[in-house]
């Protein structure tokens, strides 16, 4: 039998308990702090030779301290005879960086791909990948799990009536499509389109809303923009209510004032990152991801096991 | 002829435009930004196909950004094809995590070297590291370039007439060495011993340093606690003052309100990394790095011009 490990950082404490927690073990202990002078100092508590290890980190904000963490993290596993080194990443810092928009312009997102191998990852565990080709960028295994499933089951306990799911985007229409085949509902898309150069953006809702029960739903939320004009065109085009939801609550500068301010009813986001104090309001109900994840593990971890016997 | 060109980020730019300057060249346009949720952005703004690019960036706080801006630039740099990339790293983060002093210690300075490399960087030109073994965790050439000829001719200005060279500590005898070597004067070093556990530490005074102008000399200089120390125990043992100097003025936490109460009479700096207003000082004289690096850009320039006769 193999022993597996878990191990947190600092970006997802508590998620990372609650997948502990469901696994049925406890963190392993582990100290991460920093210097005087912001270096990141990490110290292992405990023997991990020759364990599974996985180590929770969500790359959110502050992301480059986070990716930091996590690297050095790896570094210091490697070195004392980890047998594996799995990477728990629920979500992913840099994936909009996923490809040269213009000339001269970084991937961050492969970047971040190869700091993670160099560094010593043996397999990757993530959430929602702002582009599934996202998985291409990596030599290692890569298990890429899906919020739509636990953002469907809470919706189905609310049996609405007349439902359409709606994508803020062109670029987010196949997400849609997953949801909707769930929820056995008809699929909206909000068409935006600068008609010339320096004219608004005109708002064009392709599918049938009025009436209905929208739900909206992307991966991430940054700033709100597109999620929370595209919530108040619906309700301006006939839409009788609207939901909105995604997978990763980046929630940015504006958002939170924009989200209260707007036409969505409620907005439901999962803990792939965590809500700090600050970002609370009554509009937000969260989801956990860790049964899914939790989940992931033991499956990988069974089948891991398994295979030492045939080594 | 090859064309070399010059960019800087944001840990030290006003160094970066000193050595651009004393190449006879201005900075290549470049944007380093973030996006709302703090994920960097950067817009090379001009074209560097067939380049030689020298890159200046001083992994000072806050390291973990400053580190993930010269990989994120690497990236767009090689992705641009650029003919080579070369690193400008005057002060080099994380080089104290250089080795495994207890169990399950990460050696974060490796971790960087790697990172690196994977990112793309062609070359690195560091100044005074902290252990000149970091040079063996590279596989692209690295140019080791030193401080002490600097901080040693303002001492030469100076004059003194009965003058000790003395190490804080037993690591740093080497550079005290090489300063006593070009300055003509004898050495002297703190030997901080504990004679118990749970004991205070003894400074013990190892050189004759009596009547003597002392010159304190360290490559980091962080909280200034050890510095600060050493320089009282001198003055207490009979010193007539004492002057400090080091290459990288880390100064963190208490390190200015220290040396503003020490026995200190000028501390020596250079700008490997930039002093910000609220660290400002009296006691504080800094020495430019621009012309040393400048000079050895200039030199590399020439050979890998040279070389391409040969290609
Ligand atoms: N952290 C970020 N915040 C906002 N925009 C970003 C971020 N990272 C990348 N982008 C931009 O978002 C666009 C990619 O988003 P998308 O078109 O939805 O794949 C690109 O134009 C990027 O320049
Ligand atoms: N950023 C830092 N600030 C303070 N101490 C550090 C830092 N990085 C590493 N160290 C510690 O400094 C010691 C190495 O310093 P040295 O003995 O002078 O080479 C090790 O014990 C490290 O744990």
């Amino acid at each position: 039998d193999r022993s597996l490990k878990v191990f947190s950082l600092n970006s997802n404490r508590q998620l990372a308990e609650d997948i502990a927690s469901h696994i049925g073990t406890t963190l392993g202990e582990c100290t991460v702090s920093a210097f005087s002078d912001g270096e990141i100092q990490i110290n292992i508590e405990e023997s991990i030779r020759g364990c599974d290890v996985y180590v929770v980190q969500s790359t959110c904000a502050p992301v480059n301290t986070h990716i930091m963490e996590l690297l050095i993290m790896i570094d210091a596993l490697k070195r004392a005879s980890a047998r594996s080194i799995n990477i728990v990443m629920p979500y992913y810092g840099y994936a909009r960086q996923d490809r040269k928009a213009r000339s001269r312009e970084p991937i961050a997102a492969k970047l971040v791909a190869d700091l993670l191998e160099t560094a010593g990852a043996s397999r990757v565990i993530t959430l929602d990948l702002h582009a599934p080709q996202i998985q291409g960028f990596f030599n290692v295994p890569i298990d890429h799990l899906q919020g739509v499933p636990i953002l469907s089951n809470y919706f189905e306990t609310k049996n609405f009536e007349d439902l359409v799911i709606v994508s803020p985007d062109h670029g987010g229409v196949t997400r849609a499509r997953k949801m909707a085949d769930r929820l056995k509902a008809p699929i909206g898309i909000i068409d935006k389109r600068r008609p010339r150069p320096n004219v608004a953006e005109v708002m064009n809702i392709v599918g049938n809303i009025e009436g209905k029960t929208a739900i909206l739903i992307d991966d991430i939320i940054d700033t709100a923009g597109t999620i929370t004009l595209a919530a108040n065109a619906l309700v301006e085009n006939g839409a009788k209510e609207v939901y909105a939801c995604c997978t990763h609550p980046v929630l940015s500068g504006p958002a939170i004032e924009r989200i209260d301010n707007s036409k969505i009813k409620e907005l439901i986001i999962t803990n792939s990152i965590p809500l700090p104090e600050e970002k609370q309001s009554e509009k937000i109900t969260e989801l956990s991801v860790a049964p899914l994840i939790g989940e992931a593990i033991i499956r990988i971890h069974e089948l891991q096991s398994v295979s030492i016997l045939f080594d």
